[in-house]
């Protein structure tokens, strides 16, 4: 198969459905609207959403009722890098090339834009919009995934986590908690939820479970070697800007080469979770290959 | 009936539950915890989850098992509080006569406790520690009501909209907007749980909606009112703190003594919504009365 058509026909279903789903720039919320709506359309592989849905159609179910539950972990993921990116957080002013969202609409309304896209996302997971053959119960179990996921226990707590390392010594262990939490948390959370819609048996999803967690490493693990090796232009953000910040990395626990071998290790181990799927999961096998080869 | 006691009460079974079902200071999210549960004890008098269990009361249903839900709602609040008192937002040091979340955590950390408290709520409403006879369609159907009330269109919108019209002339339609949005949408939306708790008929779910609009509004009003009538120590955050940042408010619209007025007429509305209810909703009745009489 091709990945890179499959990944761009995706990419436009996603960028379609966004667009349908979030909220329209008009009335009194046109200026916090807009905010939002910057972020989410600032470009992006939309790979969390593309892993719902690929997860989905591993397990042969057509995702497209549930293109509401793929928008909504963008719009997770998009709050996380507008947070992120704040001035009292990693205070970067490049995002994908792009200003980042208080650059251009300011701190207060960048932290309200985040809050928003986070409570947004919840609004559609539970949102009558979203029709098809998911019992109230799938629709549940898929919410209580994600914000398990997201909260305290998973992302925030990762970044908060990153923030009070910064400067410090910290083992390998809290790094790997740090990746799993941060970047993990929610690539797996997006597998689980393509699971859920796909109706995973239990040894289904388990197996998806440990693919989504292979990857998240795989990718995180990526990024930190892109942000010592990539160019700004590559990667749309100031290089080195981890490294500044005094940040524990892989690379900076191993080198850049025993780096690249774990992260190759990781694709491995996420290819071979899949074992028992069919030719209908190439694209999630495809997708562990990609996160290894990407260059931003 | 003596509301006092009833309040009392009330405020020591929901503290009761933030602490059962909040996250223990422990391990390496130690300090990340410590900083929400900062501002989930700061204090306050937990109006939120009790309207919702006085709400379900009315309705003649326990709401003990869904405690989890009530807290959910203060969680939410909270993060409301800790976000709004932020340096880019609202820029308050003091908060029911205490330190402020980010003069204690710092402002990064402030942000991310919010951000893992409004989490965390969505992660109680759909977990399955919350027993009881609710449907799963029932806990859909309150996950969606809260999201929408504290999202763009809601909270966060009206929080975003005052932000913008600071030194600004607007309208007192626009003042209204920010009002409804900011402070009554979850007030009405912690009734409307409250409601779906206690398997309210359509009728009763309108006439407590709009109990819920119309205590909202007066919350508000009384609000503005102890913010240029207060001493420091009544309202424990700085007096005159809105006025200074050139904030629409009732009195600037009204003066005083009419605000009062719109106030009262607010509360004797919500009262009326009741009529149809017996004596087991005299604690909303109550409820309403102590909104307009409370000095903090």
């Amino acid at each position: 198969m091709d990945l890179k058509k499959y990944l761009e026909k995706k990419r436009i279903q996603v960028e379609e459905g966004l667009d349908s789903f979030m909220l329209k720039e008009e009335g009194l919320l046109a200026e916090h609207i807009k905010s939002m709506r910057y972020s989410l359309f600032a470009g992006g592989k939309r790979i969390r959403p593309v892993l719902c849905i690929a997860t989905s159609e591993a397990l042969h179910v057509d995702p497209s009722s549930y293109l509401g539950l793929a928008v909504g972990l963008e719009c997770i993921h998009t709050y996380s890098l507008i947070h992120d990116d704040l001035p009292a957080m990693d205070n970067d002013d490049l995002r994908r090339g792009m200003p980042t969202n208080h650059k251009i609409f300011g701190e207060a309304e960048a932290i309200l834009a985040g809050d928003g896209l986070l409570t947004y996302a919840f609004d559609l997971f539970s949102s009558p919009r979203i029709t098809g053959s998911l019992s109230p119960d799938e629709r549940l179990r898929i919410i209580h995934i994600i914000a398990g996921a997201v909260g305290s226990l998973g992302m925030v707590g990762g970044q908060a986590l990153d923030i009070e390392s910064e400067g410090k010594a910290i083992s390998f262990e809290t790094l790997q908690y740090i990746h799993s939490c941060k970047t993990g948390a929610l690539i797996t959370a997006s597998v689980q939820t393509g699971a859920v819609i796909g109706k995973a048996d239990d040894a289904q999803f388990a197996s998806l479970t440990d693919y989504g967690k292979q990857i998240g490493l795989a990718f995180q693990i990526v990024d930190d070697l892109l942000n010592i090796e990539g160019t700004t232009e590559q990667l749309g953000k100031a290089v080195g800007s981890d490294a500044e910040l005094d940040k524990a990395t892989y690379p900076a626990f191993f080198g850049v080469e025993k780096t690249r071998a774990m992260a190759k290790e990781a694709v491995n181990a996420a290819i071979d979770c899949l074992k028992d799927f069919d030719e209908q999961a190439q694209p999630l096998r495809d997708l562990a290959e990609y996160i290894y080869y990407r260059k931003r």
